[in-house]
């Protein structure tokens, strides 16, 4: 179920070369204006969509977004942004509205510029094909991805959904790639500016693939506003749908075979337990002892160690997969290998971290990393 | 050729299992009251040879180091402490010397007590078989190494022996598992602690193989002090010594290919290069990339992006294997991408990166990661 105002369309502009022939280029039009708030990558390296992004956002007037992949448009320099300012003006022609109501996104490789002449060509052709395909528009983002991440949700009569793109550089800070969010709920952009940085904060800056924060990360929420609705009730409904994007970005890792929930509590506060959950999460020897079913507890109190949170050893305790493993710092009395050993075997695995007896607590979620990830990444561009 | 006042041994004890047959505990005595200093990790969960070590050094009368390989002895209590003092005691007692000269050493796998009945059985024969064998006490030290790392100096008269075990666990913060540089040369103890914290940030601290911070790194230093030296002569050879060692552990790393070499300089103090060059030596995706011989430096500029200090995009210069490759953060107008594909292909790669016009510099080392090193740490239990 679309939410009521938008339309979709998605093409083959050859982006990444001419010989490519998958969709590689999406429009979204609202037939009004539409309430836009967005979070953008911490990355201090912007690619030209960020940039200008972050200059159109938030609004209350936004009427497209024109996205491509293959390209993420990023080390352009100047001529990078006259480029996305070329192709917005050319959609906002076609469509007579501003070239300020169209936001643009791209992602792909990074330092080469965009095919403008061959993309400027197509536009007219996304224009008039607007219509209900929003998984074509979907489509149109993927680049490693290996499924559509597609999550739609009802609140009364409003509707939602939403849109992302994975799955290689996924990292804390606004880990993402592209998410787009669009509902026909009434919002106030005051109160979604706020809350979106909250529910950000615990979905996508909660999840790790790689490590590495790319330089186009966005979410984006867009709101035709045609429904109005209780916002607690959409407040939750869209942190449900964040939420639900970035488990998929992260179960579509690059080279994933499992999900990986951490979750860290008993720290001083909220942050230090992130901090702790995302040392884990990114370390290469967890993810890989996970990759191989091997029980290797010690890497994690390792990652614990090294996370820079002042911990006292002697305070930790682990459970995994619902297996106490260490108690006090050390391998636990109920400790069962053999059980651990065939309860990795599982596609979903829960990691349970208490450290000292303070409040804080946090979720965090990884995968394991394989060899098909470094296949992916050995040769990506070429 | 050894340094004057020192002997070595190694044998199997079964470490790991009695199935194992490699040799996994060594000893190195020394004639006379030793000088000894060490850096040890900075991992809050520390292995209980450390915790021990941290109490007996710096000193100047040790006479005896004893290590084994196959187990780390870390996350193991009150117990692994204990196990440690009963085998430094034994091998006190059959060198008539007391427990506190003797350093214990351990690396391995995390969270399983030390065979401490096979080992102490092996005592008599490790002090027995005392000579000039320091090749095989490098061996009992090796896990997933694959070539001894042995570095001799001589200094005047006086001689400098350097070993060192790799190769996963690698990462900034006493970035080592274990190294021993011995030497018999007269030093000062408040100069050489003084000066190896200093040694160690631009050498140990520099490299990265897989960014995990092991609960065991030590790196030690011991003089018999039979030869009298010129200080500064001294330090300068021991910092080599300790580079060329941590060198050798990268070029180790586990699965590596390719030694690549990241200076960074333009910015506002070292202390802001490190990170940055830190950042693009821990980038998984910087590291696949390099595996893969593809020229993707969009990922560098990611990675200098998201190292946490504020740049400017537009001051970044960087050079690949002597091609300028970014110009003012975009693609230098001299990028020859055939060229530096080529380039890739060797087996050590240079990076050069300018990031403003300040005047501070950092050195740091990486390997590529390939599918070698999952296969390696997917199951390195097992």
């Amino acid at each position: 179920m679309i939410p009521r105002g938008f339309s979709f369309s998605a093409v083959n502009a050859g982006v990444k070369s001419p010989e490519h022939k998958k969709l590689d280029m999406g429009l979204v039009y609202c037939s009004q204006d539409a309430t836009a708030a967005a979070v953008f990558t911490t990355n201090r390296v912007k690619a030209a969509p960020v940039i200008i992004g972050m200059e159109l956002l938030p609004s209350q007037s936004i009427r497209a977004l024109i996205a491509n992949s293959g390209n993420a448009n990023a080390c352009t320099g100047d001529s990078g942004i006259e480029d996305a300012r070329a192709i917005m003006r050319a959609v906002a022609g076609e469509l007579k509205i501003y070239e300020n109501q169209v936001v643009p996104m791209s992602t792909g490789v990074i330092g080469m510029h965009l095919p403008v002449a061959r993309m400027l060509e197509k536009v007219p052709e996304l224009t008039n094909g607007l219509g209900n395909d929003s998984m074509a528009f979907c489509r149109s983002l993927m680049t490693t991805d290996t499924f559509e991440k597609i999550v739609e949700k009802q609140v009364s009569e409003a509707r939602i959904l939403g849109i992302a793109k994975g799955s290689g550089m996924i990292a804390p800070d606004m880990a993402t790639t592209l998410a787009i969010v669009l509902s026909d709920a009434k919002i106030n952009t005051q109160l979604i500016n706020k809350s979106l940085l909250n529910i950000v904060s615990t979905t996508f800056n909660a999840i790790s693939v790689d490590g590495d924060t790319s330089t186009n990360d966005t979410l984006i929420v867009l709101s035709s506003g045609l429904v109005a609705v209780d916002w607690p009730e959409m407040e939750s409904a869209l942190r449900e749908v964040v939420q639900d994007l970035a488990l998929m970005v992260v179960k579509d890792g690059e080279g994933a075979t499992k999900l990986i929930r951490i979750r860290v509590c008993g720290t001083k506060n909220d942050a230090e337990a992130k901090t702790i959950a995302m040392s884990v999460a990114n370390s290469l020897l967890v993810k890989t002892a996970f990759n191989g079913g091997d029980p290797n507890w010690g890497r994690i109190m390792t990652a614990i160690g090294y996370s820079g949170i002042e911990i006292d050893p002697e305070t930790v305790w682990m459970s995994i997969a619902g297996i106490e493993t260490v108690r006090g710092g050390q391998i636990s009395p109920h400790y069962d290998e053999q059980k651990l050993q065939q309860a990795l075997t599982e596609n979903e695995i829960q990691i349970e971290i208490t450290v000292g007896q303070d409040t804080g607590s946090f979720v965090a979620w990884t995968t394991d990393l394989s060899k098909t990830y470094v296949e992916i990444n050995a040769d990506y561009r070429t």
